[in-house]
């Protein structure tokens, strides 16, 4: 396929809402011992419940690297499209391509540049050219064109769009100096915008506490629909989360959408907070140049990273009091849908959550 | 996709001619240094020209590995689709899947066992692994199921059929000690059959001479369409080609095929013998227990290697006299498509040709 040195917006593409109709959804296979525990074995277990559940609603396709593609195919459900391809860790969220469509019926993908959350400056492992290679061999696997952008990183889970011209992105990660630090934050709200389509650009200051990509919104905040947001929440004013929480509040509250809209917010509490056990820990190979995952650290715990596909939102639970919570408060945004809550404790200690291990492919549209 | 243990042919699914109507093809990039001189510089080029001109005909997927992607995603056309692919080899005839198809609009696969042409007997590499998963990977992205034959040996590139009811084959190959020499010619005809769905197995004696494949069919006989085949041809006697092919010009000339019909035979005459250069071989890296390519070795060319698709028949040539008889004699026998040759000497080189490069996905078909 065509690598196009257009700009989208121009072209009369836009980044539809994760809610709008998909085509599929991609994900990778974990593997890495020095982020996976045990081999990667717990989290290939749930990874398989996340592909399995996905598949009973649209088109699932697992991208394996060549050593685990027959452990891949033998565990996963004979639905699940299993293709071969390189990767440095799972998070397709982050790497794979985020795809654009037009009215016409055509399909594109934006391919951004992928540096590990960081790249020199923190980010979590080095190298990260194969997971910098996935939205290109997305591209070939979908047979769509792409957009490259050689000089401006970003991962798909640093943005969420409404699909009517509204972008949700923290401060936190798209102002961090690991990624395009020789920008301003005007040429960065450009770049989305020719880019997406988008012609507002919200910008919450920061992601969850503690979370190592740099504040990613889609730990934070979510659009259920356009004019609607879900925010991650906590009434504990001890808890480091409730100030970042709080200032999303606010700043949300007095803010409108790209078509004028005020925002309803809808508080989504987070669990208790979860700590990487010792046994959790040792599980994990110690390597230079990896993040650690060490005994007592605080998880980025949020039910707000789940997955909204055609017919369902694939939501993860943590063994908490408050997944009833999360799980009612979805059965009332989303009525229409299955909620299908996934115990995720593992995807979780990775460093992420089910949102983050996914990437929808939209559906085409002709208006 | 499901791994099947029924019978294809009381399925009612069959394998249809290479003629008929086809979904598209499939290629491996070839790069082994111990089979391809220079680094497979020059066959890439080569695969390249193949691979662009099946795509101006039909859909044409090259499976590249993790190392060799961005060039070959490079130098392919864009129609071109590429996809990452782990190999031990470039012979997508041979360890590719042999699709079957109903009367219904289905599609499946048979997964034949590779060895490498022999195994620890005779084989041409070790190991095969990669080569062997091929087939799966393949049904994994048409989305079909297969048939999976964990304890029989086959390649592509070993058998040809008309689609109805007739498969030509060489006893040379077939029976080879490397192969299946714990079943019967009889037992080997009844897999063939129950798999196939054929009724009549035609046995020429050998391939073409110093054909390292044990002397697959597809070097030296091939279905035109039902009851025409063309055989590779040498007037000269004192050609060890020529009781090779005499003989089997005798065999098919007193054989009928499924529906009872005399074969139209038509000669297909070889190039001059084409020997390697000290040069070609000084560009292979010399590995033990890979074949040598050594100079002066007789290579085994033959127009008969040549691959039919949607309205093309794509011929390889050799700078040599006989390339216009070959062209020629093909335009007479296929006057609804076009004719493109390709100088495919670097393919020759690597110990196969066009066809043993290419293996078609047949289309669906109702009646």
């Amino acid at each position: 396929m065509k690598k196009l040195n257009t700009i989208p917006s121009a072209d009369g593409f836009r980044m539809p809402g994760e809610f709008e109709r998909h085509s599929g959804t991609y994900m990778i296979w974990p593997e890495r011992p020095d982020n996976w525990r045990l081999g990667g074995k717990p989290a290939q277990q749930v990874f398989t419940k996340v592909a399995n559940a996905i598949g009973r609603f649209e088109p699932i396709t697992m991208c394996v690297s060549r050593g685990q593609y027959d452990n891949a195919r033998n565990m996963l459900a004979d639905y699940v499209k299993v293709v071969e391809m390189s990767n440095d860790d799972s998070w397709m969220r982050d790497c794979g391509a985020t795809f654009v469509i037009d009215d016409k019926g055509n399909k594109r993908a934006i391919d951004w540049t992928f540096n590990a959350w960081g790249g020199l400056v923190d980010g979590l492992y080095f190298p990260w050219d194969q997971d910098d290679k996935v939205a290109m061999k997305m591209c070939e696997l979908e047979q769509v064109d792409r957009y490259r952008l050689d000089d401006f990183i970003l991962e798909g889970g640093s943005i969420h769009v409404d699909g009517e011209g509204t972008l949700l992105t923290t401060e936190e990660c798209l102002l961090s100096e690991g990624r395009n630090s020789h920008l301003t934050k005007e040429e960065i709200e450009k770049v989305l915008c020719d880019m997406l389509n988008v012609s507002k650009v919200l910008w919450i200051k920061n992601g969850i506490y503690n979370d190592e990509t740099n504040g990613h919104v889609d730990n934070i905040c979510q659009f259920v629909k356009p004019g609607v947001v879900v925010l991650a929440w906590t009434d504990d004013e001890n808890d480091p989360q409730y100030a970042i929480s709080k200032a999303a509040y606010d700043y949300l509250s007095n803010e409108t959408d790209a078509k004028g809209r005020k925002l309803e917010i809808h508080k989504m509490y987070t669990p208790s907070p979860i700590l990487i056990t010792k046994g959790e820990s040792s599980g994990v190979d110690a390597v230079d140049g990896t993040l650690p995952r060490k005994e007592g650290d605080r998880l980025a715990a949020s039910y707000v990273n789940y997955y909204t596909g055609n017919g369902f939102v694939a939501l993860p639970i943590f063994n908490d009091p408050n997944d009833e919570k999360a799980i009612a408060l979805l059965k009332e945004l989303y009525p229409d849908r299955e909620i299908v809550p996934i115990y995720a404790r593992e995807i979780l200690l990775g460093g992420g959550n089910i949102h983050c291990i996914t990437q929808q492919v939209p559906d085409v549209q002709v208006k």
